[in-house]
């Protein structure tokens, strides 16, 4: 697998049409073996849905079309640099590869979150600006204990 | 608002049975007002989406359920600390606070990559394990053009 162009400027259109579409100015897509196997757009206002990047919502989308949540040798493009919610999904997905064409500089000159969000998960817990606090230790681990000792289980 | 153990109780009771419905040993909630809007729980296998941790599936439902995507007023409770996507749909729901039982070491203890994904958002791009890169920049940006010219647009 390699860049391919057509791919980038697909990604870009995506973006720019999803504006007309009452979206934000984001769009992505999935390849696999130069098939697109699924594209994305920003439906977070349109859907009420947070977390409706396009980013999110294509690697869903290709997912589900592979009957699979391992997403291992497909490669992402999106018109934008993905914010760490986006980056956290590419990881869970094992995507191979990232292109991207705006920066999260860009995003937040135009008044998006994604630097911010950067700068936030980068501190200790205790100095972000959401309110954050750990409770009931002893009882949640009992979860992890159990899944551990479980010996039918679906790892991922 | 204030913290309630018995939705604590009830996150960490979700990620104990979802054990048993055949997904991963995570759950979790949306309250409002004294009032719980959606539960949720890692369906990541089951459901064949990588990105169906148990905060974004609470998110999603408690968006859809209030026919907003900002969740501005309302807090989560999870069972064990978010990873950096959950982390990320958190600060874009706009969620007041975050009560967690299970730390993000714990996960790592029992196989999962929360705190590896943790350590590559932190790095600069071109030092993750995926490999990035950034292309088209000067036809991306246009779409970000386009949306700051839009004068009926709704931001968020």
């Amino acid at each position: 697998m390699s860049y391919n162009e057509k791919y980038m400027r697909k990604a870009i259109a995506l973006s720019i049409r999803n504006i007309d579409n009452g979206g934000g100015p984001f769009g992505a897509l999935v390849v696999k073996d130069g098939e697109i196997i699924a594209v994305g757009t920003n439906r977070v206002t349109k859907q009420h849905d947070p977390t409706a990047h396009a980013e999110v919502v294509a690697i869903r989308k290709a997912a589900r079309k592979l009957g699979t949540f391992d997403l291992s040798g497909c490669e992402i493009y999106t018109s934008c640099e993905p914010c760490p919610m986006c980056l956290g999904a590419i990881y869970w997905a094992r995507l191979d590869c990232l292109y991207y064409g705006n920066t999260k500089e860009d995003a937040k000159q135009i008044g998006f979150d994604d630097s911010f969000i950067y700068d936030e998960i980068k501190m200790a817990s205790e100095l972000r600006k959401i309110k954050t606090v750990q409770c009931l230790s002893d009882e949640a681990i009992t979860a992890f204990e159990k899944w551990q000792a479980k010996e039918d289980k679906t790892a991922y």
